[in-house]
């Protein structure tokens, strides 16, 4: 079981907590927290743990996980047991490259017993309510432009199309922000055909969800935003009666 | 929970159990095993469900995956409770793009309540293990040929690198094609630097798991057989410490 070895008083996992239903967290990810002193993660996700004595809650404001993660692995340090929560999976647009990236020019932290504990994460819960739009291969981009320019999305987007993957968008659209995800469908609009297939994914798993199925031609920017993950079919995604699959065969 | 409407007599969900260990397999899908009559799929992978009074193992071999997909919604139909095991996630290069092709033409077996039930798959997996590699933009390439041409994998493979995403390779390497990836490691060659990292994880989270990670320079096609699954870094992929990991920023 990789869960943090028992034998050490301290350690610091980096927790994925999946989509949203308490029934998607692994058992590995339900032990960790369980054995946990500190938990500390963006405040939606701290709100999913349930308090217990001993246990001290950091919730923190988005956009802040390097801070974050120094924080976690200056607590590890201390000798306390930190999980550090993200959404769905921890290595996927979450937080365990800001943890590694707070471990740089540090050999000290380097030292400490530092496990990431894998999750659902959203486009494998949002595929399997749509049917099986990831069945063969495809491209996960994020399509936030924080922390990367607009170019680059959009040289991923067309490399995807040119070579005929399926996509899962990530962080599609914000209020901040709400010209990429249009700019990303005008790409696709001029690399595909306008019935290809759109699963738009919204809070899959959590009462809010919602999970609409259109055509490239119907598809407006508007049908996303933060909590959607955006999942494009390659040429040969296809209905089968309320599902939307992609056949394991190419041709 | 996303587990089958337990009103209805019949039901049918294709249900991914993670890479291995049983610390990863989600509540939600063992209460769908706990519910079952019948559960079908991949010798090995059956081999993984306990025995129990009243329910039927149905294993059987690899390469038959739409027999079985038809068999269970033949179960189904005949008011069974019926659990498609992959290991995995179900939709990602699995058993749930079969069940969704065996649906075609088969009004009847549209209406029953399929259910997709989704798992840790085995990138998320290993890339827990190095670290975390998949941090930024990825594309997720199954290297088997068998359901399609070696050219479309080679196109994909370079339209990857040219984009300069990370890479997950699934099924990278058999007996009966050793050449595949080969011929991908020759692309990468000619596309990226000999420093690039390589991540060879097989049969993580089992007591069988080995992880290396190399350049480019370095890589070997035996390093790789089909348990298994390989990451490519993007150009920034970088080591700290013991692990591996993709920044979240791409300059």
């Amino acid at each position: 079981m990789n869960t943090p070895n028992e034998r050490l008083a301290t350690w610091l996992c980096i927790a994925g907590l999946g989509p949203g239903d308490e029934a998607l967290v692994t058992p590995e990810v339900s032990h960790a927290l369980a054995q946990a002193t500190d938990v500390l993660g963006y405040i939606p996700y701290v709100a999913r743990v349930a308090p217990r004595p001993g246990l001290t809650l950091h919730p923190s404001d988005n956009r802040e996980e390097l801070d974050r993660a120094r924080a976690a692995l200056a607590l590890a340090a201390q000798g306390r047991r930190v999980v550090v929560v993200s959404s769905g999976d921890p290595g996927v647009f979450a937080m365990a490259a800001a943890v590694f990236e707070a471990l740089e020019g540090r050999p000290d932290w380097q030292q400490l017993d530092v496990r990431v504990l894998p999750g659902v994460t959203a486009m494998l819960a949002a595929a399997a309510r749509a049917g099986a739009p990831l069945g063969h291969d495809f491209c996960v981009i994020n399509l936030s432009d924080n922390l990367k320019p607009q170019s680059l999305i959009e040289k991923r987007v067309q490399a995807a199309a040119g070579a005929d993957m399926a996509m899962a968008f990530y962080n599609p659209r914000s209020a901040s922000r709400p010209h990429t995800f249009e700019r990303v469908l005008q790409l696709l609009r001029e690399a595909c055909e306008p019935e290809r297939l759109l699963i738009f994914a919204r809070a899959v798993s959590t009462p809010h969800e919602q999970l609409r199925c259109v055509s490239l031609a119907q598809a407006q920017a508007d049908m996303a935003d933060m909590r959607t993950l955006v999942i494009v079919g390659s040429s040969t995604t296809r209905r089968v009666g309320r599902f939307v699959y992609t056949p394991r065969s190419a041709s």
